[in-house]
């Protein structure tokens, strides 16, 4: 076989056609993708099981009217606050629309009520969740070979997943006790750019972390704006549990920011509607046509200059056009009626939450405390995640069993590790409980721990 | 400098995070990119001017209630229906959901109803319109750098944008008169193939396509279908407009598609609402784990085969998650209005653009009757476009200057070939048009055909 004729039809004419999954993207072929699917399918296979393996909002206070009042508040909104005719403002919720988005203005609103984070509207890309905000925001910074994004670790799955379909490598940062190691931040930029590539950003949740419900504490916010300032590193603040994060809310890593280096990626999905799909970026980064300061002065006036958030637009121009307007609309309505605060938005949610949380706490020292010599679990501030650590290997094999003898779900720590780590840890998710299923569920998880103890 | 340090942090700590386009992914600096934006903005600066420049469809019918209605008519249908609770329901339309969408089985009914296409509900993914569509096929088919995909020229814009995403160079197949030019189709085949290339899959629209207006008549699809099978070619359809194709409608690729060749990639968005940003695709390929044909056995049993949809939709959870739930919600409600038949719900509109499809024809005949010897175009049989060509060079200079000086807008054809063919042609987009504001339009465009005659 030559060069030439490697890729010469290899079925007969008329014959059925058959790919074969080493000619798809490498993706597929991801042991992670088989074990994401494992997990779901478990879920399935044992519906009766109690969970703690889901990350879903509660669905207690769903409710199919409010998709409907929230669609005509923002409609009345853009006709009288506005001032669109009839014929506009329905163009702008049913037609196709700025590839930016249409609630641009009110998630700015709600950023500076909640989060007293002030940026300019043309910062902000409305996305199709904060998965596209991910990708749209990887597949810009990957632009050759070198480029490597760090993840504090244990990280998020969806970050990985953007990441394998721009070919870009994650570089794990540990994650430890506090949040984030800096120490480890420093090594590994260090050890990346000597072997030659280019860590362009630094991934991670700083509030109520998915998976770990941990949140850094003040000094580290400040000092891991220094440290990434003196690595030149981006940091992209995944913020979408921070209106969950308890009594004591800390002022976001974009709140602290003042050179422009964090890029927050946040969701409705847990604060509005999930079904809304609907996210956004706020990349008020300064991009220059040219590389060099030689042109300062054009540069001063404003030629040759954007912002991230143009081209993560243009990226997203070529990806999903732009993110569904009626979503949108059923967002911005909910931000309407709340005062732009998503805070108030959610009070029964946080309640509920942070209820449940308790009853974790709570249900944990009672059901584990003949274990407590060799179980232990961290104590979150709020979030919808703990984690647990036991004294024996917590894997697939493990959680099937767990579902069909015990009636218990929860998520192996090691999906977060990309199989390299938290082993003897488990995800405990509380979102969804009520205080009997809560109650029933550890129960159930003692029942597995004593048989693995 | 040496090869390690070359990455080194370029930025003094503490100040302004600066960023250099020639550090983003390539797409974000192609002249395609910035000659779209050169159109959007063509537009606004010009907001009076007469345009037969944007592909959108028609306001005419655009009704909130419709969407208030639909949405009520779907939940209905799914505890009905379905047979689910009332909180099942809500789950369904406003939790996280299926990757793949929750209406797939509404869509594969319109399917056959429509198209005479039957294929299973597990083929089918609901996208964020046809570009997210199109983007998971690309991605999903681009796995080394050899894969290129071939593309009829001229060729609609978003599919050039999806394919910069994945670094996938799109090879053009001359369009001609007919559509497509088969011979060229089998020489850029074969030419990719010399070059060390493996060309996937064709890209087209057979039916009035967009920007040309062209269907391909039923003898060209038969000879394309054999054409693509001898070349173990994969066709992807795009198929947006077929609903629109005018009074004899022809047989889709995919309705013809025997052997699983045809991909079939679509949008609601002409069809019911652009606002819910929903599309679809059809990949009903089957996918084996292990090259070659040694475990044929397995493989009849099923066992390491699935099908092409169900690797688009993990493509899909890393990209977006699912499809906003509530948009496929009020696109289903439709569907389920008009008895599954996007032909029937959309019988307004097709008389509607029947009828500016003739006030086109008619206008041109008579603005241009003294220019007749040096200027024609196209007879379209339906959709939103037809072309005309000019004796002179229709870039976007001239566009600049017709929307100045005679207030009226078209697209140069030459976007539409990657800037290399069309310069003497126009895309006239029709599907906005009101009689008048044709009449008036195509008499400014005689204007300025005067001028440069």
């Amino acid at each position: 076989m030559t060069d030439t004729d490697q890729h010469q039809p290899t079925t007969d004419p008329g014959s059925r056609q058959v790919l074969h999954l080493d000619q798809l993207h490498a993706s597929l072929a991801d042991p992670a993708m088989t074990s994401m699917n494992f997990l779901n399918e478990v879920a399935i296979r044992f519906p009766d099981a109690v969970s703690f393996a889901a990350g879903r909002p509660t669905e207690e206070f769903f409710d199919v009217e409010d998709v409907h009042r929230h669609l005509d508040v923002f409609f009345d909104h853009l006709c009288r606050k506005r001032g669109l005719t009839q014929e506009q403002a329905r163009r702008t919720v049913l037609q196709y629309g700025r590839t930016k988005g249409i609630i641009h203005d009110l998630v700015a609103r709600q950023l500076a009520v909640d989060e007293d984070i002030h940026v300019p509207h043309e910062s902000i890309v409305v996305t199709v969740g904060c998965q596209e905000a991910m990708f749209l925001v990887l597949r810009a910074l990957r632009s050759s070979p070198e480029d490597v994004v760090l993840a504090v670790s244990p990280t998020y799955v969806g970050l990985a997943g953007a990441a394998r379909l721009v070919d870009m490598p994650v570089r794990p940062v540990k994650g430890g006790d506090r949040g984030i190691d800096l120490d480890d931040l420093r090594t590994q930029a260090h050890q990346a750019r000597r072997a030659g590539l280019r860590p362009r950003a630094l991934y991670m949740i700083p509030d109520v972390a998915n998976p770990t419900g941990i949140s850094l504490d003040v000094g580290t916010r400040h000092e891991l704006l220094r440290v990434a300032a003196e690595e030149d590193l981006l940091i992209l603040e995944d913020n979408a549990y921070g209106v969950f994060a308890g009594e004591t809310r800390l002022p976001s890593l974009k709140t602290l920011d003042t050179d422009r280096r964090v890029v927050r990626l946040s969701s409705f999905a847990k604060t509005v509607l999930p079904g809304a799909r609907v996210g956004y970026v706020v990349a008020d980064q300064e991009v220059r046509d040219h590389p060099g300061t030689g042109d300062q002065k054009a540069a001063d006036q404003g030629d040759g200059v954007s912002l991230l958030a143009d081209h993560l637009s243009t990226v997203k121009s070529m990806l999903t056009v732009n993110t569904s307007p009626l979503a949108q609309a059923v967002v911005g309505g909910a931000l309407l009626t709340h005062g732009h605060s998503l805070l108030t938005a959610n009070t029964r949610e946080r309640e509920l939450y942070q209820r449940n949380l308790a009853l974790m706490k709570k249900g944990l020292e009672h059901h584990l405390a003949p274990f407590a010599d060799r179980v232990s679990w961290n104590t979150p501030a709020g979030g919808f995640f703990l984690t647990l650590t036991v004294p024996f290997e917590a894997d697939d094999a493990l959680l099937e069993r767990s579902a069909e003898k015990y009636g218990v779900l929860w998520t192996p720590m090691s999906h977060f590790y990309g199989g390299d780590g938290g082993s003897h840890q488990i995800r405990l998710s509380f979102s969804q409980g009520t205080p009997e299923s809560i109650d029933t569920g550890l129960g159930r998880l003692a029942s597995l721990i004593a048989d693995c103890c």
